[in-house]
């Protein structure tokens, strides 16, 4: 199913006005982007769409609200590392994970504690210095001063491979602590358990009751030194009932232990060559984790030899031309938008499914961590142009393998390691699905695929849908968050009609694609705005368009950002707000919001604040392009030239919200290229400008999309013209069929707008109310 | 590997003096025998070896120590029912499972807690009458008085079945109860789930921190009606963090819920039939208990009938004639031996390990539950006696299995469920091994077993051994228990050797039989008891040979038990003590000692004392035969004849000490037969005195052990003479090839003692103090 690519790299020697030489693409990368502020990523190492995600934790000590800076384990500005901890997520809007933490320790007192970060040397965490960091695609590196350790870090697919070089003439320990976790809170660890078998293989299993509760996971470690003592030490107190604790005193020294509490203490000896632990995990089983391990031979070296040879594949899919600080932030963002949805089935083919229990994966790999509703917008249309064919119908296979296993039968909605989240709103694993259908991704039953669509779009337990599919809408009264609820489904809906009718089931098309103008009935004429009804027809009073509350009608956002939620027809609501000027006006209304008087700290995910759009949380990312549809692409331009400048910087904190396993990265990248899909399943891109020089997107069969800004500069932020393959191009969107046969889409970059180009009603994206077919 | 026998019943029509024409041989078991006083039996429906036994529970809300008592989930003086469950241990010594309890509920307002005893209709729990219920083996009935339901139970060997008759016109109800735990105690259940499938099948899952900790249980369950509407509730408090709640509001109407706190209510309507609920357990995962399932189709009565045929044909093996309470006695002594070492693995073969991993049986059905420090006396000996072959093999190799899957390396000490719990002392699956292997028990590799009996006696960290290895004993200053440790050990040591010799390793035997005389390590002449010694060599003082602790010298005893355990060498020790006459008097100053003044109430286990004497736990199970050793078999004799009628009534109150899955029940089916297993591994039963006028064994290859019992009646409890087929038996012992080869053991009761028979040194058991080969 897949097509070999070749990589860019070649093509870029050749093609590009200032190539890269001697540079690899993974050099372009600064894994330390938005491991500060609110980006919430992480610097450590991982290969692409890893299962491991081997990073530092400064501080997993927070509990609960707290410990959302430490959503994914680091922070930027800690003045200490706890440990390395082999799951992270990039940038997740809730989290979880930091599992099986290791970290080095030396001497003959050991820490079983990590200690006070305020009090160096009150535990085994210890300080470290930013200059003595290095983070790339699959390899992180920093001194552990306290211990005066040397730590090194890479990962495989399902492995990764710690190394540590320890001072000479000490004795050399590793502490693993089960007890440490993301997003930690009094009664999290549900169970652990310690195995040290006759060979070596250090394994056990921790079920969390987190983000997913019940949650299973496995691992297995080796090390290149033997082993020469160990104990495992139970610290839990005040358990009523534990019962018979081992045979006979001191059974810290078994092989085995379990419990709710648990850290082991390593013991190595004085080292002559530096420690290398190699760790694979598994959601299956311990022996799972075993085969992981055995799956992906090689010592550290190897490993990162290995995986940064994969990056550099995987990021050469599309070469860059940009100023070095624009190169550095596409880069990282394509970078971050390659690590999920990440593989979650093992080496052999298994894996655990929604359902808690162990499938086996056939002819595919098993993949989670979807956040859906993030990613639907972005992230998933940008893989089905950076990515083989094989990595996006393994997707869909994912999606649809856990609908089958779905205790619900839907499919997935917020997920992770095969576990069900029930976060966020929607059912966006159809928009994925479609899209990727009408893109002609295949590998999957298509009819399977509707039929999980339909199932997903028609459960009534499901986030009020028995009334949506009852009264046209969610019902307020009887549902939070209703307003939301009613608009996105009604864009779901519209992409299950375009599936059904590109297969012929004209019957589920007619259906779904009267389900799609739903949200007429959640929007307001008089106010202009989407609002929750009540179950009565009401529209909900009082009614405040700046009100930002969990709960409330809307979804982490207010009706600023979700009255713009049409994607299915963002030309009916343009006619619906009052027209072409009216929508502009409002449009620039939200952008040019005086918000010095709110204050929306109470709300998680509101960051990055420009009036009342908010590219900091997803609601708002395709706002800036609706310019567009109401004849003003000028103003789009204008837009996007204001959000790239204030809301993503080549820096720790240059982020401006949560990554969101790569939808904030995915919307720069698309940004930069020049286009956007506002509309997932519609097979178009909506054209803003270009932020990079030159790039070149690899396709299969060898061909080349290739993307030039003529005359690009701080000083020249506007489209002047538009041409695909040496022919002028006057309407406001391309087509992805027109990206994928390769050619060239060249901009002519001008200082002030051209307020002509791409404003005719047939050249403006989604001109009439039903999208071209 | 197993021959296949004819049942006895077709022979008793021919050969008992009494024939019991017309009835069964299940018809002579009274379930209720022990679920009153000590017993800890249950009276629910199980089949031979069953993995389900389901049966009611009456109270589970005791706590921790209060809840020994309710060791079983059934006490007969209760009077009420809290529901039915899944999982009992029959008669152990400490306690754990309840799994998955069952309730029916009428009417309108289900509750969903089970209520206070003391006041009726403030739960789901319901009132009954014991003239109301039925037990037999593989049936139980009782009618629920105050939902009105007639509830009855059967099981197969992975499923039960339950049949319930509600009132008719009533909404019938039932509650599923994941909470519900023998043995309880705040977070016993670390986590929980409930699933619906499409099909109805509703499945789940239970992880516990019980006797096991981490211990996992999936149960599938189908009924014969359709599920109309269902509850899945949460009822657990104060937790800091829930994730996610589920999709909208009315979470609980979804087809999945997990949690620590779970409970269900499943909604059939006004039923026209008696609802029949069938149930698969597996300790592997969902599938595995859907698939045991499917494995045994049939509705309510077709299970019942299988099972119960299943009971006739292993009752028959041993036919016996008495009057009615003994052969009540006796029967359902033999019934209780039947339960354990249980199936524990799927019908696919897969099992959970001690290492709490799934592995897959090859060719033998994996056998859990062994309570081997009470069942290696005498329990698995019957069973070697009753049992086709392939059910003693399979016991050796499902211990083998849990070795080889044993993290620590070494054979089980008390497992269920392939789950370790480390309770009690020794290495006592080595004697069952070896008793297995030297009577022929066929189909395991006798190399790993005696690979895996040396390492499981050679493993350092386990309960002294390495003390025990270095000093010839268990230094008390550095481990608990260690008088009971070292004579333990030096038994176990010894069937070692035994089987060593047999298989030609010499080396291994010599090694062993040197610590077999370990005994002597800690046997104090000078007072003339087993004592506990420092590792200076001193025995420990202040010495009281009456003190019964935890943690003492001693194992749920003191010195007056264990003095006498040295089934390896008890002519030794007649000498060690100062041969026949002190040795009897010794053996009679423990029965006669006057304990009106002791106060064993703060130890368990301490029931059924006859003196110094404790037939309620395992330690003395074998002295009153010991006289035997010292040319007095008319002590024994009379000493037999006080304990049985002292100890066994066929009563619920009839047993005087937990059952101990089989053991206390294995020693009157001995004895009843007249003659008993002192020294599992030395191929001889010591000869006591019958019970029963006449016992027929069926043998494989069609052959038969008949013991008549001549003139026996109260009057005549002594034994006159024997004769084995036919001819004059002079010894007080019998060869396990003797029993093998079929023919007829007679005893010729009378009146008073017989001082002259086996008197004579060469006529006693072990008259050397090394075994006859």
């Amino acid at each position: 199913m897949s097509s070999p690519r070749r990589t860019i790299a070649a093509l870029l020697a050749l093609s590009l006005a200032t190539p890269s030489l001697g540079q690899s693409a993974s050099d372009n990368v600064d894994p330390f982007i938005g491991t500060g502020g609110e980006g919430h990523t992480f610097p450590g190492a991982v290969a692409p769409f890893g299962m491991v995600q081997l990073s530092p934790d400064t501080d997993t000590s927070h509990v609960i609200r707290d410990s959302y800076k430490w959503a994914a384990g680091y922070r930027y500005t800690d003045p200490t590392i706890q440990g390395f901890s082999h799951t992270h997520f990039s940038g997740a809007g809730h989290s979880d994970l930091g599992d099986f933490l290791v970290m080095p320790a030396v001497g003959e007192a050991v820490a079983l504690e990590p200690g006070d970060p305020a009090k160096p040397g009150s535990g085994y965490r210890s300080r470290f210095d930013h200059k003595d960091e290095v983070a790339k695609p699959g390899y992180y590196a920093v001194t552990l001063s306290d211990p005066g350790v040397r730590a090194e870090m890479t990962a495989g697919t399902r492995i990764g491979v710690h190394r540590y070089a320890f001072p000479a003439g000490k004795a050399a320990h590793l502490v693993i602590d089960l007890r440490s976790s993301l997003y930690n809170y009094p009664g999290k660890i549900l169970w652990s358990s310690l195995r040290l078998a006759p060979d070596g293989t250090l394994s056990g299993a921790r079920e969390t009751r987190g983000w997913a509760p019940g949650r299973k996971l496995y691992f297995a470690m080796r090390f290149s030194a033997p082993l020469r003592d160990h104990a495992f030490v139970s610290t839990e107190k005040d358990v009523p009932y534990k019962g018979f604790q081992g045979p006979g005193r001191g059974s810290e020294a078994l092989a085995e232990k379990s419990g709710r509490g648990l850290v082991a203490r390593l013991d190595f000896g004085a080292l002559t060559a530096p420690l290398e632990v190699k760790v694979a995990i598994s959601s299956v089983d311990e022996a799972g984790a075993v085969a992981n391990l055995d799956s992906e031979p090689g010592d550290f070296d190897a490993v990162c030899a290995k995986t940064r040879a994969a990056w550099d594949k995987a990021l050469g899919m599309l070469a860059i031309d940009a100023p070095a600080p624009m190169k550095t932030s596409v880069a990282t963002a394509l970078y971050h938008t390659l690590l999920a949805p990440s593989v979650a089935g093992d080496a052999d083919g298994r894996y655990r499914g929604p359902d808690d229990q162990v499938h086996q994966a056939k002819d595919f790999t098993f993949r989670s961590t979807f956040s859906l509703w993030d990613t639907f917008r972005a992230e998933h249309p940008l893989l089905t142009l950076v990515q083989p064919e094989k990595t996006n119908s393994d997707i869909v296979r994912s999606l649809l393998a856990s609908r089958r296993y779905s205790p619900d039968g839907i499919l997935p909605v917020w997920q992770f390691q095969g576990r069900e989240t029930w976060t966020m709103i929607g059912y966006h694993a159809v928009p994925v699905i479609a899209d990727a259908y009408l893109k002609g991704v295949g590998g999957f039953d298509a009819r399977e695929a509707l039929e999980a669509m339909v199932a997903s779009a028609s459960y009534a337990p499901y986030g009020g849908l028995g009334d949506y599919m009852k009264l046209g809408y969610v019902a307020i009264d009887r549902e939070p968050e209703a307003a939301s609820k009613t608009v996105e489904y009604a864009y779901d809906d519209w992409t299950i009609a375009r599936m059904a009718r590109a297969m012929g089931r004209k019957d589920i098309a007619d259906t779904f694609d009267k389900r799609a103008a739903n949200w007429r009935n959640s929007f307001d004429a008089k106010t202009g705005f989407v609002r929750a009804r009540k179950s009565d027809g009401a529209f909900r009073v009082p009614f405040d368009p700046t009100a930002i509350n969990y709960g409330s009608d809307y979804t982490e956002g207010n009706a600023w950002q979700y009255s713009w939620f049409v994607p299915q027809d963002q030309a009916g609501l343009v006619q619906a707000m009052g027209g072409d000027k009216a929508s502009v006006a409002k449009l620039d209304a939200m952008f040019d919001y005086d918000n010095s008087k709110l204050d929306y700290s109470h709300a998680e995910d509101i960051a990055g604040l420009i009036g009342q759009y908010i590219h900091g949380n997803e609601p708002s990312h395709h706002v800036a392009y609706l310019y567009n549809y109401a004849g003003a692409p000028w103003r789009t331009q204008a837009r996007l030239t204001q959000i790239v400048a204030s809301q993503y910087k080549p820096t720790p904190d240059g982020l401006s919200g949560n990554d969101d396993l790569g939808q904030m990265s995915a919307w720069l990248v698309f940004t930069a290229l020049g286009f956007y899909p506002v509309t997932p399943g519609s097979l178009e891109y909506v054209i803003g400008r270009p932020f990079v020089n030159r790039a070149a997107l690899a396709l299969p069969g060898g061909k080349t999309f290739t993307i030039i800004a003529e005359g690009l500069d701080d000083a020249h932020p506007y489209v002047g013209s538009v041409s695909l393959n040496g022919r002028p191009l006057a309407r406001g969107f391309i087509r992805h069929g027109e990206i994928m046969a390769g050619g060239e889409l060249r901009f002519v970059m001008q200082a002030g707008p051209n307020k002509a180009w791409a404003t005719a009603p047939d050249n403006r994206p989604f001109s009439s109310s039903t999208v071209r077919q």
